[in-house]
This record gives C-alpha cells, sequence and structure tokens, in this order.
C-alpha cells in the first residue's frame, strides 16, 4: 500500500475544520509527538486531538479513504517505540478521551475514556472503597488506553494478573470509520468471538479504542511489605520458591540483583549490611486482622534471609518501596544512555535466566543490571552505554540482542510488558506462519494498514 | 460453502487408514456424538478420536481439502449445543488427547492435552501444592479443551477470574492442517497479536486445540463455607453488598432464590428453618490462620441474616455445599425436561434481573428457578416443563425467549458462561458489524467454514 507522503491544503483545511484548535501543524509541537519514551525519531504531518467519539469516526473515514497513515498515541510512555511514527503520518492523541464516565461500586466496573491517566483512576476508585488492580511501575505517567493497548504489567500481577484481566469492553473505531462495541460491564460475557480480548495488546494496529469498561474489585483494607536480603540472586530465589510452596501468593514480589545493590549503595543511603547483596521485596495485603498474621508467616519461610525490614503503616511500605523505585534513576551511573529489557522466562528459569544475561553482558565487556517481577519470571535486563561511543554502543546492542535470543531457548517471551512496538525483534520469537495470520487478521480491521504501521507483529 | 453431504467409499477408507480403531462409522456409536448435553439432534458420518497431534493435521488438510465439515468435541456436556452437528459431517473427538505432558511446580505451569477431565487436572495439581483455578461446577464431567472453547466460569470465577485468565498458550491445527503455536509457557507475553485469548471461547470455530499450556497459583492451605439464610432474595442480596463494601473477596459466592428453597424442602432434608426463604452461600480461602478470620469478619458484616451455618473442616464445608449441588438434580420436580439460562448481568442488578425473570415466567404461567454465581452477576434462570405438552412447550419457550430480551435491557449478556452454541439468539446481543467482523476473522482461520459451522456467532 503506497500512503499519503504528505499532507494537501485541502487536507490541512479538513482537519482545521474538523478539530479546530485540537489540530497542529506546528513544527515544535510535533516533534513531542514524533517519538515516545523508546526515543526512536520519526516525522509525522500533524497531531490531532479528539475529544468525541464523532470525531474519531469522520477523521478514521477520512484517513482510511486517503490512504493516510494514523499513529495512535496515549502518553507517549512506550520504552518499545510503541507510538513512536516508523512511517509518516497524523498522530491521533487520545489525551483529550480522559473522562471517566462512572465508577460504579455497586457493579464493581469503571467506564473510562482512553486517555485516563491510570494513577487517577486507581485514586478514584480508591476514594470509592475499591480497586483497578493492572499497577504498572510507570502509572503515574501512563494512561489506561495505552496499557490497555500494551497489556501493561505491573507490580501486582503476581496476585492480580494483568491489564487483560481487567477489561471487559471497548468501543472501537476502525479505519473507514465505523464505531463498533466489543464485550460490555457484565463480569462474564461469552457471547461472540473474543474481540475485547483481541483488542488488548494490539499495539493500536486494529482500531482507536475510544471508551473502556474495566473490571475491579473490593479494594482491600491493609497491605504489608517485607524487603530481605540475602548474600546472593541464587539464595534470595531459593527462598522465594518456599514461599510460594507453602501456598502463600503475595500480592507483589519484586528482586533485586547484585548490580542494583551496588548501585543503589553508591547512589544513597542503603539499610542493609554489606554481606547483602540481592534482595527480594514482598507485598501482602488483605484485612486490618489477617495482613500481619500473612506478613509473619511469609517471614517465616525466609529463614535464610541475612536482613529484613518490615513495613505495616503505609509511612513504612512507603519507605521500603523507595528503594525499589529508586533503581531506575540510580542505574543512570552505569552510564547516560540505557537500552530496557522486559524479558519474561518461565518462573522456574529465572536465575538462569539472569545468569545467562551477565554472562552475555560480560563477554560484550558490559554489566547487567537485573531487577523485576520475580514473581511472574519478569526480568527488566538493562543495559546503560554511551551513545555518543560508536564501540560501547555497539557492544551494547550486541548483548542486548543476545540476550533476546538467549530468552527464547528459556523457553521465554521477548517481552513481558512492554510490547514489541518497533524495537523488539519480534520474528525471531513468532513463527511464520503465526506472524502471517496475526498480518491477516489484522487486514480484516485495516485493510489497509494505515493504523500504526511496522509494530508489533 | 457447499459441504460434502455424505462420505464416499475413497473417505471411509482414508479415515479407516488414518485412524485405525479410532474411527467410527457405527450408528450406534454415532448417535452418542450426534447431540451434546443440549440435546440437540444432529447427522453425522463418522467419529474420529485422534491420539497424536500428526493425525489431527493429516485430518484437517483432508477436510479442508474436501470440503467436509468437522465437529471438535470434549466431553459433549455442552448446555447450549455447543458441540451439536447442526449441519451433518464428522465429529472430532479430543478424548484421545487427554495426557497430562507437564505439571511444574517451580514454573507454574501445566501443559496439558484437550481432552484431560478438567477435575483431573485439579486433582493432580492439588497433589503438587498447586491450583487449577478454573472450577466450572460441571468441572468431573468436562475437558479443559472444551472449557477453554467456552471460556467456561464456574464457582471461584469472582476470586480468581475466568478460564480465559489461566490460559497462557495453546498449539492449534487450522484447517488446511497447519500446526499453529500461539503464546507460551511464560505468565506474561505480550508478544504479537493475542491469538491465545481469541481461541479461549471460540466455541471450536476457529482451530482445533491439540495442547493447551495453562497458568497455575499456590494452593490455598485452608478454605471455610458459610451458608446464609434470609427472608428474601431482596434481604440476601443487600447483605452481600455488604461484604463487598468491608473489601472482602470470597472465593465463591453463591446464591439460591425462593423457588430454589421451596424444591431443596420438597425433595430432601433443609437445615434452615421455615422463615428462611433465600441463601447465599460463601466460601473463603488462604492460610490456616487468616481463614478462621476471615470468616469470622465475612460473618459480621452478614446481621441481617435469619440463620447460618459455618463449616471449617473438609467435611462440613462438603455438607454445605451439598444443598447447591443438590439444586439441579431436584429442580426435575418441577417438570421432566428443562431449558436453562446462563445469563450475566452487571452486579447490582442481579436482584432488579430476578425479579422481571420470574415476572416473565409468571406471565407465561411458569415459575423461575434461580440460583447461580452471585459474586460475578451470573444467573442460572432455569425453567422445567413437559416437552410432551406442545401448550406447555410453547409458554416456557416463550418465558426463555423473553428472558433474554430483558438481560439485553440490564446491559447484561445472554451467555455468562456456556456460550452461544446453536441454542442462544446472539444475534440479539451482538451488532450486525460485530458479529459481521467475527466471522471475516473466522475466515481468515477457516475460509471454507468447515468448522462447527452455525455455532457461537
Amino acid at each position: 500500500m503506497t500512503f499519503a507522503a504528505a499532507l494537501t491544503d485541502a487536507h490541512r483545511v479538513f482537519l482545521e475544520d474538523l478539530f479546530g484548535e485540537n489540530v497542529s501543524f506546528d513544527k515544535k509541537v510535533l516533534r513531542v509527538y514524533a517519538s515516545d519514551a523508546g526515543l526512536v525519531p520519526g516525522e509525522i504531518f500533524a497531531m490531532v486531538r479528539p475529544v468525541d467519539v464523532a470525531q474519531v469516526r469522520e477523521f478514521m473515514r477520512w484517513a482510511d479513504a486517503e490512504t493516510i497513515v494514523v499513529h495512535p498515541r496515549g502518553r507517549g510512555t512506550s520504552l518499545a517505540g510503541g507510538c513512536a511514527p516508523t512511517v509518516p503520518g497524523i498522530v491521533l492523541s487520545t489525551m483529550g478521551l480522559d473522562a471517566i464516565m462512572d465508577i460504579s461500586a455497586t457493579d464493581f466496573v469503571a467506564e473510562v475514556g482512553p486517555g485516563v491517566c491510570t494513577a487517577t483512576l486507581q485514586a478514584e476508585c480508591e476514594k470509592r472503597g475499591l480497586m483497578y488492580p493492572p499497577d504498572p511501575a510507570s502509572g503515574k505517567a501512563t494512561s489506561v488506553g495505552g496499557n490497555v493497548a500494551t497489556c501493561a504489567g505491573g507490580l501486582k500481577a503476581v496476585k492480580y494478573g494483568v491489564t487483560r484481566d481487567y477489561v471487559l469492553g471497548c468501543d472501537v473505531v476502525v479505519p473507514g470509520g465505523k464505531l463498533l462495541t466489543f464485550g460490555g460491564c457484565t463480569h462474564k460475557d461469552v457471547v461472540g468471538l473474543d474481540l475485547t480480548r483481541l483488542m488488548v495488546g494490539s499495539e493500536g494496529t486494529l482500531g482507536i479504542i475510544t471508551k473502556l469498561t474495566l473490571k475491579l474489585l473490593p479494594k482491600p483494607e491493609a497491605s504489608a511489605s517485607i524487603l530481605v536480603g540475602y548474600p546472593s540472586l541464587d539464595a534470595a530465589l531459593l527462598s522465594m520458591g518456599k514461599v510460594f510452596d507453602a501456598g502463600i501468593l503475595p500480592s507483589a514480589l519484586e528482586f533485586m540483583g547484585e548490580t542494583v545493590l551496588e548501585i543503589l549503595r553508591e547512589t544513597g543511603a542503603t539499610p542493609w549490611p554489606e554481606t547483602v547483596n540481592s534482595l527480594l521485596l514482598f507485598q501482602v495485603d488483605g484485612s486490618r486482622e489477617t495482613v500481619p498474621l500473612e506478613i509473619a508467616r511469609l517471614g517465616r519461610q525466609l529463614d535464610d534471609a541475612l536482613w529484613r525490614i518490615t513495613g505495616v503503616t503505609p509511612e513504612e511500605e512507603n519507605a521500603i518501596w523507595a528503594h525499589r523505585r529508586r533503581i531506575s534513576a540510580a542505574s543512570y551511573v552505569m552510564g547516560p544512555d540505557r537500552i530496557g529489557g522486559d524479558m519474561a522466562v518461565p518462573r522456574g528459569r529465572l536465575l538462569d535466566a539472569v545468569r545467562r544475561f551477565e554472562a552475555i553482558a560480560r563477554e560484550n565487556g558490559k554489566r547487567l543490571i537485573a531487577f523485576g517481577h520475580a514473581g511472574d519470571g519478569n526480568i527488566h535486563a538493562n543495559l546503560h552505554y554511551d551513545a555518543s561511543d560508536p564501540d560501547d554502543t555497539e557492544r551494547t546492542m550486541k548483548a542486548h540482542h543476545a540476550m533476546d535470543e538467549a530468552v527464547l531457548e528459556f523457553g521465554g517471551s521477548i517481552s513481558g510488558e512492554h510490547g514489541g512496538g518497533c524495537l523488539k525483534d519480534v520474528g525471531r520469537q513468532l513463527g511464520k506462519d503465526e506472524l502471517a495470520l496475526m498480518r491477516a487478521v489484522r487486514a480484516v480491521f485495516d485493510p489497509k494498514g494505515i493504523l500504526n504501521p511496522n509494530k508489533g507483529y
């Protein structure tokens, strides 16, 4: 398909008529929208910010008729280049569709626009004694629509699952302008093919989500966290196994490898002794009565630990989690640029995978920063480098790609939560026939392929 | 598409060569496979029972080339006619693909053939301290493949979700014989379009599932149940709201309406006083220490109850759940034949929906039997009748269909867990454009439409 290579005057007039002040052709503005957190530069003709479904429909009718590429965009936090414009086109920002239409404490359902901030939705739910469990670590910066487009995971996935598990329905405008409704507002619905869940993780390639219906849970009364120190990651992960063996399902379970502890030590105060080289961070939630028992029971499984600190008040928990939250910024001591992995392996292969990644990094003269969602086997395997140094850059990229290869040998996935975007070589993981089938399904929604080309699959 | 109207001698020879003793043309045998628990009669040419993937591939290559209809079938327990042959064809039974290939207590993953019995898988997991949470009430009779094909719900969905939430990957043979692998054995994987979840609930219309990779959880140490009596369903459901308001998420939450209690009283011993006309049945699970506290806390929310009985040992719990399990058989005192609903409504509309269904039944000279998964807003709304009485049958069907209409007015779904099959009028619920899109997606997998025609959507 040949896409429109530029906008005509007539195109510009159409967009101005349709969007008024919510279209921009200003180069300075467009620069913001021509990339995302994955930092792949792109080129765009315009940015539009629809404020209602009618605008989205009319825009998608027109874009399809004119064969103009459309890049749907939430808050642009994709680390995989999910909203980077690899083909010149128009960015459709969902930031104008950010209403919380309803949060029902009787139905346990929220209806929201895709542009609502994840943390805002979580806070509004909590005010009503409800919980929206998907909890990407970047939730303060992300939109719910972006979370749905990537099937975002997050800190609570080990107990509560991922974004997919909380999407009950969605309204979608497909190329050509039709508005479709998938699913609904019941917690169970098995009528028809599950196109709701097909939309989840489709990375903006099937349609523009204009409304989301989300499942909520009652908010647990209380939580508690425990940060536990071990001489090595080996000892830490052995200990983790005992927790699961005891039938405990924590609401969060993070690990931090040896390099992470070095970095934290180097860049701030660390309360653990020098013998501690690896950490596990557990959270449990439940009622005020049961949480103290659960955290004590969990603690009893961790008898190999060298050191521990328990947090039972929100302030104490916050202080504990601050160590985890500090990793991302602190790791820039290892280099001004970063390439990150978010691979997942079968949970029992976590240690083997981290050790292999470390070896790969070493072979390329690099050091691996490994931490992440141990309970899901989901590893953040980051490498820092100096992009102005070609040799460093080459070695870093070589190590990064070799880790993706290694993940597949462990039966893993090269992306556990960020999506394929345009930065992951998903063709290594997906078979030829499977890829062809995905693209054929895509063509049913978007025959001309105008939506977010070259993304995901 | 014109399907083969009969088997030729060459077809029979092909099937005998491929399947040996695992093909049947015997009319008596075929009668068993020519319907399912939905009792819609059909006609089939043969039944084949592949024992390996190679047989499935060769069969699907041949069936597609010969344009012969294929009816995939698990254990035939569909109440919606999901495996009833509406077009003459060949039944493919998955009962020969019933291996449990692996249950990993380190990865928390099971790999199974589609034909394995749900209860068998659950028991094997429990032996290893693991839990496969999807728990359809008919789990002793159903296959996991059938559960996946319908996205079966069940008793634990309120806390643990439905079958979809536990399917990590699957191998699928599509018409033409290609073997495709979707997803994998990691708890998180967002690479490519989510065809794994598209398979879930697709009712055998996209491909033959030959392997399933399932997510497991640690098995909770303990559980407890409480059966609580109220003067009316209104009082019961008001009480239920208080439990959720207190932030309690039970692992099961069933309701039984007034007619159910009459039937139970009429057909056996009932421990509750005559003032009790409606019941709620809760289960909580967790550790041995926390479960007694949780069940006590739950009990404190139920201060409007007239009567209660708590079960903390497996025997006591079993005795409590026996009342719930007795409903299905006992309700035949209302008539020798049954048509059942499994509709879902937004949880807060449960009482309104049941009252409307009762009114519809009354208007047609019938009485409604209503019970089900209150925590999900999932209602079993059954009508009993005498199929040999044309007037009774007509009134019953009229009421049944009117209930489906009413469900949609409540923003509900006409099927919460059984699937559309061939008995549900899904066209009432799904829009014209949505149905067309589903069928176009189907055509990508199965261009000739040989798989389970006229089912689901």
